[in-house]
């Protein structure tokens, strides 16, 4: 049976609302109700706004983080939500970020982190 | 020809030094020195010792992130180096990190984010 330390989510979102994609306060309600949902434990969250558009923004979690960084010229947005521990769901973060980027196009790799054959094997 | 906004490598870093998983004055210093190598520009970084062990840390930068997640006890580490812009080689920080955290095997998860295939083909 395989084991594993995180659950990793990649997240390609195309065809999203521009002005969603250059809004910082909205990026960071997004992020932390995004940490909510998942049952995570916020430790800090940092954005950046970039000239003439675009933003960054880091959810720094009791287990692991979120990012996102936002292209709004192309409507894009790379995001990684990367958890650790049963407890936390990542995967139910995407029905908040939905409703804030309204992509219209995603797509997913969902990463294991840390895979472990068992607990003999750690090398 | 497909061209593409980011390039993310993922490290899964196995039979690292405990300590230097554990040390996080070290690992701050260790991604200040990757976003150097790497060609980037730091914007803050935030690092988060867990109790009784493991450490998380994060360097946002103009050209996206660095992230670590430590085990100490499985001497296990997994990094994410996302950087956007030509300018920047993610895979530059990697001696930087070896050098640290000294790991025994890696494994290396080499992504494009945000992949066109021509400017007429955006979503």
């Amino acid at each position: 049976m395989l084991k594993f330390l995180g659950k990793h989510l990649i997240l390609e979102l195309w065809g999203c609302n521009p002005e969603a994609l250059d809004d910082i306060e909205g990026i960071e309600k997004m992020l932390v109700d995004s940490v909510e949902a998942c049952g995570a434990t916020l430790i800090c969250v940092k954005t950046h706004k970039f000239s003439p558009q675009g933003a960054t923004g880091v959810a720094v979690l009791a287990e692991s983080h979120i990012s996102i960084h936002t292209w709004p010229e192309l409507g894009y947005a790379a995001m990684d939500i990367f958890t650790c521990g049963e407890h936390v769901e990542p995967a139910k973060a995407i029905p908040i970020i939905k409703e804030f980027l309204k992509p219209k196009h995603i797509e997913i790799l969902d990463l294991k982190r840390g895979i472990r054959l068992n607990e003999g094997d750690l090398k």
